[in-house]
């Protein structure tokens, strides 16, 4: 099978490799109907993190179980199953807490942007899809895999709650997904910070009562003009860079919540956030503790989170959809082998 | 008046003070019933925060209010009254989110170890007690100054509910009003961190479950003995200290938080964190948010949080006091005029 490999920054092919098998009796082998690529893989991309040796890469996906280990019982070949980014067993003491992204047994996949899958600790990690779902709701599927649990996951940490401020920093997909969570979970005032009319027009479509396009100072200062001048109570921070936690830091209000989910790159500044009564909480998506109410929410067509993608390629092509994603070309890029 | 006034490290004296009048019409002044002494006059006591000139100190109280200023209506002269350490108005956007200790027209007292205080923004900031209290309630009112707030604060700020675990860093009167807080909320594990005979007997009767001697990596052990082998859903942090927040981090599970409410030294390290999903917050605690619901426990003697205080001096002994706590002889000393 064909698969994507990433050999260097910037280098990124689309090659033969060893066909996924059953190693492990919990695993699966699924047939991808579609993957994409996210705004994390182009850390390496962008040479700021490394890439020491050719690796598989990828880890987003839906599609149709081919066969099982012998110890699955969840899932069966045929089934159209999604699975999120961070194998879990969903049964460990972490894991029974809701903190599946830290199971203490939690695995890795070999590369998903690829024609087939192993996919290890298969009855944690995959939601079979009840019925075969229409052709429609395969991108917003897809993004249950990640960006719309990792939005989601943002403004959970964040406390986000009926009735609630929020302002999202950051117009990825995760940040569009975080104004579509935000808004789900009831917050009554939802601000995306953006300056991409495009991107804009998604956080609207998905809830946001506000755009700021300010950024930095002015930025945190169109906030608080919205939240009678104290900052919002929940920042959902989406991007990574110091910049986009100080963004988030000048945009809470004392009391209030970052939830923070950009793969944090550098130190996370925090002093001042004690006398400030600031909470601090994110990580990687639980997206199996999310999954099953986020998949209801898109089969029953109540949110859409699809319209992320705003590109789509055949996977043999995922070069190029690097390439469009790390120049800003498209939000996120869809995959069909 | 007399009251105590801090020189330099080690030099607190009590000497005649001018008697504090109303200086703005929401003012009170109130006669001391007691004050105490806390472990955060010790950072100056001890040299640790800088003492640049002869400064009264103190910022606990309970008492009789005095006179009342034009302005105040929910105080009058003849009431027994507590107030937080932190006066705050109740009416500001940040009060009416519950983060009164960030009140936007937040101010401070100008040393509570005294005769008499003037109390700012009095209608906000002192909660009146409905009847005169009987005697042996006055520590416990006291302590809704300060430490069972503060401690009440971790707890709340690291999300303690019903059936968590929680594990508390920091025997002083602040960490044993916050095993008192953990159990108050529901916890089903309250494991008291304490090498020292006297306090661990404190927490079990404030109701910890566990005592953990050990520090360190084989206290970090000892928690997860305790907790599925994965350690504390919330762990609080009642001491401040550079240790105590690493000794926090190794002590909570996987998706926890920690609820910081020590006076941070140092730096607050994260990095980490972020991978494990642990949340972190804290601060200076919303007294003013907590003081009803906790004079209603003491009232109905439902918690005795005042069992910290194992000293009790004239206050003009403050000199005593601060030593006894400096060299660990006493938890907490009560202060009576």
């Amino acid at each position: 099978m064909f698969g994507a490999v990433i050999h260097a920054p910037g280098d990124v092919r689309y090659e033969e490799r060893p066909d996924p098998t059953i190693l492990e009796p919990t695993d699966a082998v699924v047939r991808t109907v579609a993957a994409c690529v996210c705004g994390s893989d182009l850390w390496r991309y962008r040479g700021i993190a490394p890439v020491p040796k050719p690796t598989a890469i990828g880890h987003e996906f839906c599609g149709i179980v081919e066969s099982v280990g012998d110890a699955v019982t969840g899932v069966a070949a045929g089934d159209f199953v999604v699975g999120g980014f961070n194998p879990s067993d969903n049964t460990c003491p972490v894991c029974r807490k809701g903190a599946q992204a830290n199971c203490l047994h939690g695995d890795h996949y070999d590369g998903c942007q690829a024609e087939k899958i192993r996919i290890p600790l298969a009855d944690g990690t995959l939601l079979k899809v009840p019925e075969p779902p229409a052709d429609d709701l395969i991108p917003s599927i897809l993004t249950l895999s990640d960006v719309m649990c990792t939005g989601w996951h943002a403004a959970v940490s964040a406390g986000v709650g009926p009735g609630t401020s929020v302002a999202v920093v950051g117009d990825g997909a995760v940040g569009l997904s975080a104004v579509l969570a935000a808004r789900q979970l009831g917050a009554s005032t939802v601000i995306a910070m953006s300056r991409h009319a495009d991107r804009q027009a998604v956080a609207v479509g998905f809830g946001a009562s506000h755009v700021v396009a300010e950024r930095d100072e002015a930025g945190a200062a169109a906030v608080k003009e919205l939240t009678e001048g104290i900052g919002a109570d929940c920042v959902l921070e989406c991007v990574g860079t110091e910049g986009a936690r100080l963004q988030a830091a000048a945009c809470v209000r004392d009391g209030g919540n970052i939830g923070l989910v950009g793969v944090p790159h550098g130190e996370l500044p925090l002093g001042g956030l004690f006398w400030r009564n600031v909470g601090i909480k994110g990580g990687p998506a639980h997206v199996r503790s999310y999954l099953p109410h986020l998949l209801d929410l898109v089969l029953t067509r109540a949110i859409n989170p699809g319209v992320v993608f705003d590109l789509e390629l055949p996977l043999s092509r995922v070069a190029e959809a690097y390439a469009a994603m790390d120049e800003r070309r498209a939000i996120k890029v869809l995959l069909r082998p």
